[in-house]
């Protein structure tokens, strides 16, 4: 594990609650080393997380070779070295988001890793919220039909301080604002939820002065199965914590989503029934999705345990040899989103064009 | 009054029960004459509504000085013609959104009936939800600060059925589809809560072939005041029958709303109680615009309600000759939502020009 | 219409509203005569609202040979003689709730009018929500199977105020507080939804010094089906301004409503469907109940406009002399639901008997 | 730990995640034994949680001096005698509730072991949802004024099925059906928040024939405090699956919980803002109860961190030798619930009377 703050705690939890959750666990996870650069602190998580030992310098665990897996969750500016490092040295990966600070930085990363033949995944871990992956498989069935919209916005509130200092703001730690750090989830999620995005017409926007990263960014989109929506991330809408909002419109129904009630999913059927409305579905039968081995129906999760499903998938795509697409986001999926963003970000009206 | 269709009806209610809710009422009105194509249509609209005469000829109406007031709920394409004639003729008009069928015939109207010194309303009745007009006053009042985004679509769902054949999707008679029925509201409520859209990115698109109007705008947008935000309507949102949202962030507050819940005012304040969130308010409170001759509070208003505060207040403002703008919209109101519109039809990125 | 106050203003709206919106009306209202105790209040009532003439005296009224129906909105004081007398002079008749101030007085209306022969309508107009109605037509039609639940509660927090005074905390005027003025219509709608009350068990209270009427009455009750549940009205529930809640549990699925979104029923189907959950279904379809003479879908109506479905109820009822009831309460349904709820206020455990 | 099943995976993951979000932890657990009937299960269950041992029986825990904690999460008819046994053995215990089959069986648990010396606490964990510890501050500070209305119910609806057969429906392992597994919660969180019951009105009720337990309760009650409300329990609700909703009243405010959204707090105030409603609270803040060792605002916890809460002031209450009350339940708050609850099942009117 390479990061010890955010990401670090939240990854550790779900390694640990693995087993208690998903059992068998296709793989039972070693905890052997974390590294982060203040000694201190990157102690004290070893500590408190369970790892072997800690260490200042991620090269150790390039080079240990009990570590099969080397998960990256730390600053933007490290995503790229030592991901590349590890898969090289033969270990599976999984690296947070965004994948490279731009969409240059994240074809670099796809194209290195996915040449060394390990398992790569980008932690997009909101394709494994139950009520997201319910949606998926509606929309695979052909629950909504042909479809004709979808509209993404992320939501957050904290950006509007301007004694804020922190490397999310810092052009060459993070690479961008909102736009890798929200923005991806939404093209992510319209990617795994609706295909590609074939144009976009938008633009990033920063208000602050003196910030140096955007804090709001404004898209509409044209997809290529013909649907079209609008999509949005900013860190400036007052009283939205982790409002990640989604609705999706077909020829048969409609689903809607807020992350802020991530255990639910709005689900319109256009199915001729006179009581005809948005279904609000607590995703926790024994039928959905990750739900097999959680607790009864209507006993909610957490956001923190979107995690547990993503390592899970990660384990089980090593331990069964599988690919970690297209439930999970690997690092093309990774690419990909950086592409869209980064053609926002150009402005204006601009056709996406994806790398291969 | 021309027309007695869905807005013939609308607008009829409304004249009716001024008196009864609005006591004293500024003037009584007194129902002349409606005129429409249809004659049996039209005569019996006329026994319905409490018109005194019918006419299958809106000439008669202008013609008659006993009318002050000109009422306008004809298709988009009789706009024109019988509004300045009616103006010219010394009444004072009401005009149904979208003003004309483009920017250049609304200009017209504007101009022609600007000119002749009457009164002169475009019928954009949201600005007379309660909620919305709370909205404003709290925004004029600066309860929510600066302002940093405005998010605002327009979800019918009636639209994605080859079969229909309206005037509605007649070029000819309409000018647009969703575009000038839907996009007109969201642009007018965009301006009244937030001023002034500079540049636009965006386009108009139509999913059904042999469609001649358009089905969805989308478009991502630059207020005058730094904000930025998107805007989007649509005939294909299965589930959403009336669903104009929208949501406006500030430094000191959020506001959202739903068409399809209109007695209700989400308001965010960032006030640092510890108790923070949005709170559903039920404008329905003494103090609250439009209520002081309604019901006790919780005891909710319709959608047709809004035509009484709008012909109301267009009563009103002949009355005691007073401006219908800024809480009602007036013709220029009307013909600025339609420079909007046809920036966004024109495509890519679009500075909006407003001719004066 | 006896009364000018808060009921005076709903039914004049009603009257006036019907031919407008259920074209072609049963019978055509003609506003005759209007009554109440202060004399200038109730002549500004008649012109307000379009009646002929004004008197302070109910009998001119009774004695007025052109007046075919009675409409009685007076205090509960004025309920029993002026409608009894009403209704001997071969008036059709219509009493809001309670009936009488107490069961023995209800007793008494019902069997002197329905001695007449007259129509008699008791006016819980809750009946003729559309919602309420969707959810009465989808029981009748066993939609919900065997019901095993219903619980009601009619919420207002207007009473918490030593220094209100009005009739109806009056004892003499009201007969009761929240008991008749509230808890009327739970039973009503308890009744109407889910048949008759057998055992009640509960009790009233008064929590302010010096009030002479119930604040709130609570109550567990079985039905005659089978089912149990709670019911409560209290006018101490600060923040609720009226919120009338009710839920029905059966074998095959569950309903949900709350009169602070009166166009919204919550609908739950046991249909096994994997997307599992309840639907907010906004009743406003051309195939929902009152609605085909409304509005498109989506565009709701209000409060006021139960009225408009009820005093049509009425008025068809007399012109093809069919039944009041079951969809609208006559008289003998406001005598039960006092039946009721005088067994609430007797305390403890209660078996309820109705005199036929 | 005695119990393998539900609770013991729930209690389970607790003790494991404890050390990672609660940071220092009180006491770090050591999972030493878990005893359980069948041998498999539990050899299995010790495996994926982490216990050190498994045994089949519970008296090898109670004689393992090691252990200091013993955690009874077994079926109620196991509740008395080895809670007493491992309190007596001198282990400070934590028993599901309730407490016992009735309330002399509680009386003697908590009496017997009150009389060691040991910390007991009853694991009423809904005290431990932070939206519940919230409220109970908001309550402490006097945000509310004087309660006048406590309504609580707890909503399941998997009982509906005449071929379920588990320990829940037999009278000797459960001593009750609804009763003791739903409606101990809702009088505990009604004790929690408002303080002792002092009357109740009420009496429980069975669906199935042949069913031999309660499946649902019904209540009207009295509190000490001078508040009213209604009190229920059911596993009858179709489509409510874990809807424990309560609504507290109060001079000043109102605060409102649905656990199926358990992030969530409904918050009243009557503090003369214009804009006058429930304010959804995401209880997430770092100034919020719990959260300050959790993810950041927004980002919502399930309903299994709620035992990480119960079971850390558990720990908590050890290790600086503090009492478990009144934060926690703790073994009379056990008896109490229980106390309640035999008089509603008694019927009719009952005083509640509370031995000490």
């Amino acid at each position: 594990m390479l990061g010890y703050a955010f990401m670090g705690k939240a990854h550790s939890y779900a390694f640990q609650t693995i087993k208690t959750i998903t059992w068998p666990p296709p793989l039972e996870p070693r905890l052997i080393g974390i590294a982060g650069r203040n000694e201190e602190a990157v102690r004290e998580a070893a500590d408190r997380y369970g790892w072997e030992y800690a260490t200042t310098d991620w090269r150790d665990l390039v080079a240990d070779d009990r570590i099969g897996l080397f998960d990256n969750g730390g600053p933007n500016s490290l995503h790229a070295e030592p991901t590349i490092a590890a898969a090289e040295a033969g270990k599976h990966v999984v690296c947070e988001k965004p994948l490279g600070r731009d969409a240059g930085e994240a074809y670099e990363i796809w194209k290195r890793v996915a040449g060394t033949g390990v398992k790569h995944m980008c932690a997009f871990n909101y394709r494994f919220v139950p009520a997201v992956r319910l949606a998926r498989e509606m929309i695979e069935a052909g629950e909504l039909g042909e479809v004709r919209h979808f509209r993404g916005r992320y939501l957050q509130d904290w950006g509007d301080d301007p004694s804020l200092d922190t490397w999310r703001f810092d052009p060459d730690a993070a690479g961008s604002g909102a736009l890798g750090d929200l923005m991806t989830h939404v093209v992510d999620l319209a990617r795994f939820l609706n295909g590609e995005i074939d144009t976009v017409y938008g633009f990033a926007h920063t208000f602050l002065p003196g910030r140096r990263v955007d804090d709001a960014v404004e898209a509409a989109v044209e997809f290529a199965n013909g649907s079209v929506g609008t999509l949005e991330a900013t860190r400036f809408a007052h009283g939205r914590r982790n409002a990640f909002q989604w609705e999706i419109n077909g020829t048969k129904g409609s689903l809607a989503f807020d992350m802020e009630r991530l255990n639910e999913l709005q689900v319109f059927r256009a199915d001729g029934d006179r009581a005809r409305g948005f279904k609000t579905v607590l995703v926790s039968e024994g039928n959905h999705p990750f739900w097999q081995h959680w607790w009864p129906p209507g006993h909610i999760i957490g956001w923190g345990d979107t995690f547990v499903h993503e390592l899970h998938h990660m384990l089980h795509a090593i331990a069964s040899d599988i690919a970690v697409a297209p439930y999970g986001a690997d690092f093309e999926d990774g690419y990909r989103a950086s592409e869209v963003c980064d053609a926002i970000v150009r402005g204006g009206r601009q056709a996406v064009t994806y790398r291969t």
